[in-house]
């Protein structure tokens, strides 16, 4: 255990192929709020001003991204290790979905032990030997018969997780811009206007079809979610067609 | 309401720019087992094989994409349709995170309602006038300072929120290969086999410390989960280690 509580995991890229990867890689991180970027054995060396563009802006994860020679290297500071990868093969693991690894990552974050995260080879992915130190294997379940991501988009599916796993944005929210939703006394004062108005035309032709009719009316409002702007513009409406009306 | 029951959603793409992001799209939605791409207003047109190379043999995706001159024709027979965007702006409107979207389409495709996502254009994303066409808007909380997703990463986001929501892998599993947990009976034989040896070797020293190490030693095998390999592994190492031993 390490008293630097709440550190987010690392990203460890393993043998990466193309810098371009290790932007998009960057770019997808960020996105997701982490920071922490290893390459070990990039193929092209590094730093690598090819991954720049690819990143579009995260500059950040990249000029502080570190290179080494080796996993050892790169995770000697690290206390778990967890493992991506699209399928288990000939192997005994512990296996987890990523929803399951983002809640892991974050118990260890509470209680300050370090994380790190290994992506393999853009096309081999990780051999036996890299899983088997990892204290379990991620395995995303995708479309069985497609399972292939590209490497940023594996990192982002991962670290999107782990953002969610420690996020309370509420899942719905009513966007209010420069208004609110109508008050009660709001609504009800357009809709008995509206009501008048229609009888005055005959609209309502049975106490029965009134009923009926009219529970359809203040449903679809009520669904509506009425802001205090579109009560105003409703009130517009009303008034305009009301001026079109032919006597009866 | 429709009878064709269980339709996973069209994902819509709204003038994109280039014909790499759709390839990009179309492998992200298969990832997750969506194939119902339309695009609205290519800029290059459709079809374009320049979309292939990234698609990565998401070929069914493609292969089966319409193009369509409006976003009218593209949605005409959908019944609830869905906006993502990075940020809302001057406008009221329902927003909803991706996992609470997830759930909504769910809903819709088991009553048979025909659903679709809309994804902008890569640097503008969507209109307005485009948005307050769609029930919600969908906004995924990532790093506020940085939410410029590429539209392959958005198309995915959305398409892993979907497949999630659908999806009952058992979060953590233990992958087994060609063997199996080993039974209470099979530890306990290598559990007293091994207390004994070291007995043997003067290993504890006094009551207290045999009951102390002994949990620690019970808790490791424990939280390993051994398999019958794993404990015939030990067996040998045992016997390999007792036959070095000097005698006392």
């Amino acid at each position: 255990m390490d008293s630097d509580a709440s550190t987010p995991p690392a990203v460890i890229l393993v043998e990466p192929q193309l810098a371009e990867n290790v932007g998009a890689c960057a770019r997808a991180m960020l996105n997701c709020g982490l920071t922490d970027l290893r390459l070990v054995a990039p193929r092209d060396g590094w730093p690598d001003e090819a991954a720049r563009p690819m990143a579009s802006g995260a500059d950040q994860v990249l000029d502080g991204a570190r290179a080494y020679d080796t996993l050892d290297e790169a995770t000697e500071d690290l206390q778990a290790l967890y493992a991506t990868t699209a399928r288990v093969r000939d192997m005994v693991h512990r296996q987890i979905t990523p929803r399951r690894l983002a809640r892991e990552l974050r118990e260890h974050e509470s209680r300050g032990t370090r994380c790190g995260i290994l992506f393999g080879r853009e096309r081999i992915g990780l051999v036996n030997d890299e899983v088997v130190r990892c204290d379990a294997v991620v395995v995303a379940p995708l479309n069985p018969e497609f399972t292939s991501l590209n490497l940023a988009q594996a990192v982002l599916l991962i670290a999107w997780e782990w953002r969610q796993a420690g996020d309370d944005t509420p899942e719905r929210v009513f966007v209010e811009a420069d208004s609110h939703r109508a008050s009660g006394r709001e609504q009800q004062i357009f809709v008995e206007r509206l009501e008048k108005s229609l009888d005055e035309t005959g609209f309502f032709r049975t106490e029965h079809m009134r009923d009926v009719t009219w529970r359809k009316v203040l449903s679809l409002f009520t669904r509506a979610e009425l802001t205090d702007l579109d009560v105003r513009v409703l009130h517009g409406i009303l008034s305009a067609l009301e001026g079109k009306r032919m006597p009866r």
